[in-house]
């Protein structure tokens, strides 16, 4: 018997995959807003690990999946229960690496107690996207060129583990993504482009760092995405095919309709 | 006998050489609004290629230096001379790549008569710095530690031709800069850093790209970059020793002493 705990963070991710799994055990940890599905969740809490492994356990649970933004909520030391004290210093230490150190962590202490970690877009295929033109006109030969030149960009950085998004414009790099995210990248370019890059319009490329695990952080696109996009003045979106989260698929597409953007999925 | 010429473009470049140089022949492109010296300038212009070249000649030329902006005038074509009018092909080509290719073609048709082409920082020491802290207090192990993964970002774009500045705070990349230059990229990290990176300020890393031809387009720090790097709220400023411009280098300095900043040029 193989049954999956869906681990609930923000957004509606959580009460999507309930629905297409419907015999998950749906985890709601206290202090965390989510949309609770129609089956009673499992109510328990980051400072009792100890409480949950064993009620994974006692539900049959062998799978989880991190689903939804994980905010980093406010622990008291005097709540913790033994196997959270046990586990508390690696985490302490997991922090110095930011957050995505420290959910590397804990999916490693989930392996650690015998329970395979799911990527939520290896349960839903929808969350991602096959290869191929989603939306728009196919990018002209400019803009093949300015494609390859963000790809290029992202490839150099990504051992360095930085990057899962750059503008470039006619040859030239106008946004490369850093810590404050793809939309903090995309309107300094809208507010600094001017008449850097001649005709050009741009395209933007999400992809994720080389080695990134999909099950902690994964690069993603909205309508808001595309909106920014179209306000920065670019042509189109490329993404990677299968590995990059389309939030709110059909509002996305019909986002990059409307404004006249492309958005390619590409295998890599 | 060797005589250099200074091809003058704007700011206070020009005069600053013709100081150092007296007995340099200062030359005055038409249409560009250029300090001159106390010597008589050589008045010609890029349409008359031919003209200048056998006017330098005359004087006894043999080195030239680019010392300034040279904005792209309005050139036209029916004011060519015939040396103009055997080059105008080549230097029409190169535009496509840009101010920095149509500058390279420049200098190799120079090259090509007979000049040698020098960069300013070569005729004037203080034009660049020493290594050695020129301000502020020595950084500290966190500041060495972003000024490392600074140097790492632009070592892995150099190849792609990008990147003269990068700003790194407590191992966090804030900035990366695009075509859009250093201000704009200081100004998006003051925008959007907020708690981003912990206690750590952050550093500004100012370097050429490897490879970088510093007789076009060299990289330069001057008060105005202090400040902005104030703005964001960075510690200090580390700029490669020799190959950094320092844009009136006492009054960069003070501003980096006021300001509470460091400047420090380090060997490559």
């Amino acid at each position: 018997m193989s049954r999956l705990a869906i681990l609930a963070g923000q957004g509606d991710l959580p009460h999507r995959l309930s629905v297409a799994h419907p015999d998950a055990l749906f985890v709601h940890f206290e202090g965390l807003d989510v949309e609770t599905p129609g089956n009673e969740p499992f109510l328990t809490s980051y400072e009792r690990f100890g409480e949950m492994f064993g009620g994974l356990t006692a539900a049959g649970v062998d799978r989880v999946v991190f689903a939804g933004g994980l905010a980093r909520p406010t622990l008291n030391p005097a709540n913790f229960d033994a196997k959270m004290l046990e586990l508390a210093p690696r985490f302490m230490a997991a922090m110095q690496g930011g957050d995505d150190g420290l959910l590397r962590a804990v999916i490693e202490t989930f392996e650690a107690h015998g329970f395979a970690v799911l990527g939520a877009h290896e349960l839903i295929d929808e969350l991602t996207a096959d290869a191929g033109l989603l939306a728009g006109a196919e990018p002209n030969e400019s803009d093949r060129a300015d494609i390859t030149k963000a790809r290029d960009i992202l490839g150099a950085l990504g051992p360095l583990d930085i990057g899962q998004g750059a503008v470039v414009a006619g040859g030239q790099p106008l946004g490369i993504e850093t810590a404050q995210g793809t939309d903090a990248m995309l309107r300094f370019v809208a507010e600094t482009r001017n008449e850097m890059s001649g005709g050009a319009k741009g395209v933007l490329v999400k992809a994720p760092k080389p080695g990134q695990d999909l099950r902690i952080d994964m690069p993603a696109i909205g309508p808001e995405t595309v909106k920014a996009a179209a306000n920065a003045g670019l042509t189109g979106i490329t993404i990677d095919a299968g590995q990059v989260l389309l939030i709110d698929r059909s509002a996305t597409l019909s986002a990059a309709k409307d404004l006249g953007l492309f958005i390619l999925a590409e295998d890599r």
